[in-house]
């Protein structure tokens, strides 16, 4: 499973899509799945599973298909996540909470780590059971535990602040919420602005109203 | 600004973003930014830039740049928000309120339309300061109002039968937030799941501490 080959950030983004098909298929008692089958659930071409698979070794057997719980293991220590890594939560506001109750529910490979707000009456309280911390010990925190992953969603003055907190404190992958663009040459940042989402989204409402062709512009 | 070539989805994803720079530099009274600039603030570059709004025009003057003002009334217009479209939203839990309470003060070029929820208890409620309708009322609802967007905040169980009443209401363009995909032949869907960004998120936490090259899987 070593190679030394680029793989492109869209592969990765879809191998938690195809790990969540699996999952299905196990809880359904699934033993095979072929790459057809995997296709149909994904919503990808076969083609493309197979090449976004191909990056990480041989996984198929021509003909019969793909080991449901094989895969799904192989995927699971592609992602990183076998070993349910802590993720560091900065924000305990609406979106931060949500993504706590989501990540203590649904059982996604990630263990919430430490949850920091700069507020300071939610500091030293509680959300959704987990302890929140002062944005103070952010860097402090991640070096102890030796935390890898964090999430951002704290209003966008704040953002630059936290970020920097969690480069200091060893992060290596963030997800920023914040609408501001977060970036450090040691870091993979994925910023993701939900105005930004929505206003993408708009301009497909608009389409069809139009009844253009789907990705035309009229 | 009239074009008949296929607009790629990449495209509609950076224009939000380029707009977010313009929104920025025009609250700071810059009157022209060049593409060089654009391309600093935005992190992406000038001929990638130039050659997503070469789809919709001719925007910049060679050797002076854009108007800031002009270029951002463009993309707004592009992207079908200058005249403030309504959003409806499906799940006024946690998610739910944190989008709500986020589009009322970003002012993302989106209203809040109706807001539904299944749970009698919030149904008729109000969160955030809008009053939440029946999910029974989804349909009628859009059709009344003439909603073409909606985002989708409920639990995956209860995602297929909301968007069936979208659709059945004319919907036009959703984002999902459900950990399900949904998906019709007339609708534009964007799936968002945040557990599977997070898992995308860990693989390059993994990465960086081992050392490996950025997007090289060791």
């Amino acid at each position: 499973m070593k190679t030394t080959r680029r793989i492109p950030a869209a592969t990765i983004s879809r191998l938690p899509l195809y790990l969540r098909e699996l999952e299905e298929l196990a809880r359904t008692g699934e033993d095979v799945v072929s790459s057809r089958e995997l296709s149909e659930l994904s919503q990808f071409t076969s083609e493309q599973i197979r090449k976004d698979l191909a990056y990480f070794g041989a996984f198929g057997r021509r003909g019969i298909g793909y080991s449901v719980r094989h895969l799904e293991a192989s995927i699971r220590q592609i992602l990183g996540i076998s070993e349910q890594p802590e993720l560091a939560l900065v924000g305990a506001g609406r979106l931060g909470t949500a993504l706590l109750r989501y990540l203590s529910r649904r059982h996604a490979g990630l263990t919430v780590g430490p949850v920091f707000d700069s507020d300071a009456n939610k500091a030293m309280g509680s959300v959704e059971g987990y302890t929140v911390l002062p944005a103070s010990a952010i860097t402090k925190e991640l070096q102890r535990r030796q935390v890898r992953l964090a999430a951002i969603t704290v209003p966008a003055p704040a953002a630059e602040a936290v970020f920097s907190a969690l480069v200091a404190g060893g992060v290596r992958a963030v997800l920023n919420f914040a609408p501001v663009k977060l970036r450090h040459p040691d870091v993979f940042v994925h910023n993701l602005d939900l105005a930004t989402e929505l206003q993408a989204l708009a301009y497909y409402g608009q389409l069809r109203e139009d009844k253009a062709d789907e990705g035309t512009h009229a």
